[in-house]
């Protein structure tokens, strides 16, 4: 099994906030000053927490992160500001640090003052129990979810030059997933030598083939956040393919654990793939993606198994770029079914059949301009979604 | 009871394309050469009718409409341009006009060959029908649904200078309806004396308070068409205020109609009003309540009267347009729940109540920064919306 990086320490509670009992609080901390940057939400209506994320953001004396999940602490005006800077601040004393080397991230509902006895006590109580074990590690992850049916993470390592990188990555998230970050958090460790600056300028490339391609509903959350933090206990990388491998491995890992959450999108049955290429451009070919991915009749046609391709033609022909039908081409799971824009005869039985016996659902569509190119991950669309949100207030 | 329009002739047939066997085949003539114009789909992606109407739109020598329901005739490449062309070709002769004298509109299924024998068959026998009586023109109103519960009509008259004016419309669509004109058909015919540019200039403000400020599930249609024909019965309105009069008369009998379709949306249970004002455009209004209409978290929490105010205040940020949170204030069904950034306390048992017994629900949402001001109504997001659209092939 992979090994946690080095230089980080885990801590968790169950402090009450969640009503199910289960694990809400969380600390990840770094053993001594390390390196952080940040991409978070797009939404303008954004919770306390990502201001006060982006004013320490990127750091190069940061200290961890306090998470709590079952309350986002968002739309709760001057009394949530407050709220957050005393999560930072009692997390700070406890490690004889100051606030602003702490990050903060709330996840849950929107709306209500967090519950502040309950989130203090779980505080100093995570605060307790910290540990450098992966049992710690998975404890946090665990701490960190709300409607994700289990804990999302990725633990992977990359030998450079001689040294063995390690990774240490946890996500959150199932439902509010949109385009521009998701009610999804994410926390990627590393023990790499790499310095706050650097971080910043990489990880927005890192977001965008990751997190910023994965949709459930296609809602902009108000508290979406990825920070990356290096614990900085190896030597620097000194070649330039040596840091080019590293950047890789790291892309790969977060495209990894982005696409658990789709795959764990609330009430999903199928994760979506979907493939542009011949767009005008690389952001055309996203756009014509999410577009696509965003409609509920081409989710819903996943869920029942039904190679409706003119749902996903004509998704691809609203998302206002450019597509040239008469060289459009569109496979699902492999099988052409519309080629330079005419219906192929093809068996809807076996497409069918494919479609219902995999997890997965690949639309690879062909739209015939240019070299853009693009991939989405998207869940469908579930009886049990819309149960899931009309009949619980989340 | 109000009249229909003078000059108008409606004939329709159940012709076999509708496994249903219902009627799906409708003619809408006029005795003489009348004016028309349309507005059509923006997705580029469309039916071969929509390429044809294009090319005829507007016309002073206009002489009809023919339409097939169950069929959209689109994604049908070269064979489907030539069905088209025999649709357009076979009414003209029964009327001993040209082709290009007559629309014509298909919805139903895409990328499936018309059954030509059965449609051509359809025309000859819907002419052999065609009346001017209001049972006539209720058939054909049937004729043109797919998934409608029920037809949609709206008839009604105004005087302006000693006339009465009539104004006969129908509609169809529940399903893949989108703001930039919906799965949508709509045929208003009036015998008021208006010409062809008249109408042409006019009928997209009307269709931008009506049609395209509505929506199901936001997924733009192939063969959406809204078309408005005058019989040029009556004399002309001479007045400016009388001019005025009559198209503010047209678009309130369009914004009517339009309202039935999110009404009969697919499996809905709730009509969604969504006013926004304080935008700082009517277009940044616009976009901000299409966002809101389009989150599928507010669609499931109205479908569970819950009055989960965080979802729309969200969707709202994430529209891409400009709003003010501080001044930002939404009240549902007349309560108010956020007032200028703050949350607000109130009895979540009265606003659920009233959500649950009310089959609108109204969403009024300022956002603090200008004039701009929009209204669009939505369906609710239901079970039965997945159901119907993943176990059957629309």
């Amino acid at each position: 099994m992979n090994e946690l990086p080095l230089g980080f320490l885990f801590g968790s509670f169950a402090s009450g906030v969640k009503p199910s009992g289960k694990r809400d609080l969380a600390i990840i901390a770094t053993e001594s000053t390390a390196a952080m940057a940040g991409v978070y939400t797009q939404n303008v209506v954004c919770a306390t927490s990502i201001d006060w994320n982006r004013a320490i953001t990127p750091s190069k004396d940061f200290r961890g992160i306090v998470v709590n999940s079952g309350n986002a602490n968002a739309c709760t005006g001057q009394q949530g500001k407050v709220d957050n800077e005393t999560m930072a601040g009692d997390v700070a004393e406890l490690f004889g640090a100051q606030a602003e080397q702490f990050g903060v991230l709330s996840t849950g509902v929107i709306g209500v003052p967090l519950p502040m006895e309950k989130v203090r006590s779980g505080i100093s109580l995570a605060f307790d129990g910290i540990g450098d074990q992966m049992q710690d590690f998975q404890n946090a992850a665990l701490a960190i979810t709300t409607t994700d049916k289990s804990s999302k993470i990725v633990v992977d390592q990359i030998e450079i030059e001689g040294q063995q990188i390690r990774i240490a990555a946890m996500a959150k998230g199932a439902g509010m997933i949109g385009p521009n970050m998701a009610t999804m958090l994410a926390i990627v460790c590393t023990d790499a030598m790499i310095d706050a600056s650097t971080i910043q300028a990489k990880l927005q490339c890192v977001a965008n083939e990751s997190f910023n391609s994965i949709s459930v509903e296609g809602h902009t959350s108000t508290n979406d956040a990825l920070m990356l933090i290096s614990s900085q206990k190896l030597k620097p990388i000194s070649s330039e393919i040596g840091v080019a491998s590293f950047w890789q491995k790291l892309t790969s890992v977060c495209v990894e654990l982005a696409k658990q959450v789709p795959a764990d999108g609330e009430g999903a049955t199928h994760l979506i793939q979907i493939d542009v290429d011949g767009a005008a451009s690389k952001e055309d070919a996203e756009r014509i993606a999410r577009t696509v991915a965003s409609s509920n009749l081409v989710k819903t046609a996943v869920t029942g198994a039904d190679p409706n391709w003119g749902r996903i033609v004509s998704a691809a022909g609203y998302s206002g770029r450019q597509i040239d039908l008469k060289h459009t081409t569109l496979k699902l799971n492999g099988h052409t079914v519309f080629e330079n824009g005419e219906p192929i005869a093809f068996s809807e039985a076996i497409v069918s059949d494919s479609m219902r016996s995999n997890f997965e659902t690949m639309i690879h569509l062909k739209v015939g301009v240019g070299p853009g190119a693009a991939v989405h991950w998207t869940s469908d669309l579930t009886v049990d979604y819309v149960r899931f949100n009309s009949e619980y207030t989340t």
